[in-house]
């Protein structure tokens, strides 16, 4: 929100988060370029100019809602997760952090992060950059695991784009009402990762 | 196409793949709502009406892409693989077939075919029943695979979500001129999902 002029209201207060969620919502069920603000107001109970007062344009609020987004990423799952020592717990903490994130978060605000096509190219950098970030903390845990020998002979890179791909699909087949858990698939997914990613000595020093 | 009044051409046809296509990467861009029926036909170098020619209305377009999409996946990756009737080599043929799919075809096409929002209720149904074809296949080769006892303890429903994921996920990061091949690339996706899915004793076995 920096760069819009007019006051932006801290994204802990639930009535921004209300916006960001419907808001999001709208955007996934309807597209980006066929919302429009009014559409936006009227689901908030909102005036067109009373949104206005919050929010400078349409695309100040896509980049508001990943900002929120990449931030709740940040807080809950990476930097728990940076304290960690030892590289596989390390790994098990982003799965299962990430995991209840995708899950219990907000669908819609999980989905349109990919949604960056409709951003300015000055706040795509900015959204890649931190995604960026995200990536190579999760490479540069694989890579030390390789220097521990715990890795199987697997290209990190694609590795970690695996480990994406499992949890990011999460939000499109989860359903809350299911007969598993959320706990259920994330400690699967975790066993999948790790069993995919370490390799058989290591598991059998375990045994 | 079966709902189109008017004569549809066949797929195989280049023209209609063209339309397709373009199509697709216009949807993908501009989102489904966004777009006319006007843009595409500039696109594809057509008069509205000539393309009205071919096609009844948008929502018949995306369904035909859809179904494009869903008679390549049934053609080049489930029918050759049901040939095979060691389950292992069935999911390894799975893997590789799909993302030979991922990388080598069109990406738009690819992830136009999760935006099942835009179809009317009966195509949808459509399309998520044959997706549901496919998805009861790959997790019927894990169960045998759990048959044979040569599957980790993992819940099959799982798995198959998280091989969905790691193989959907590629072409939203794949870079054709990038450093890895896509058959690199396809390689190490196969080694990572069988690793993480077969079981130590298994591997032993191979060993």
């Amino acid at each position: 929100m920096k760069t819009s002029k007019k006051p932006a209201i801290a994204p802990e207060c639930d009535r921004t988060i209300d916006i960001y969620t419907k808001a999001a919502e709208i955007f996934h069920e309807q597209g980006f370029d066929a919302t429009s603000m009014s559409n936006i107001a009227a689901a908030v109970d909102l005036t067109k100019a009373g949104l206005y007062y919050y929010i400078e344009s349409k695309e100040d609020l896509l980049f508001a809602i990943m900002n929120y987004a990449m931030e709740r990423l940040e807080t809950m799952v990476i930097e728990p997760s940076r304290e960690i020592a030892d590289p596989e717990a390390r790994l098990r903490s982003i799965i299962e952090r990430h995991g209840r994130l995708l899950t219990e978060g907000n669908k819609a605000i999980t989905i349109l992060t990919d949604e960056i096509e409709g951003l300015k190219p000055k706040h795509r950098r900015q959204i890649l950059d931190r995604k960026r970030v995200y990536f190579d903390f999760v490479r540069g845990t694989l890579d030390e695991l390789g220097t521990k020998n715990e890795l199987r002979e697997v290209n990190t890179t694609v590795a970690t784009f695996a480990i994406f791909g499992m949890l990011l699909w999460l939000p499109r087949w989860f359903k809350p009402a299911g007969r598993l858990t959320s706990e259920d698939i994330i400690a699967e997914l975790g066993k999948i990762a790790t069993g995919g990613l370490l390799n058989g000595s290591h598991e059998a020093a375990r045994a």
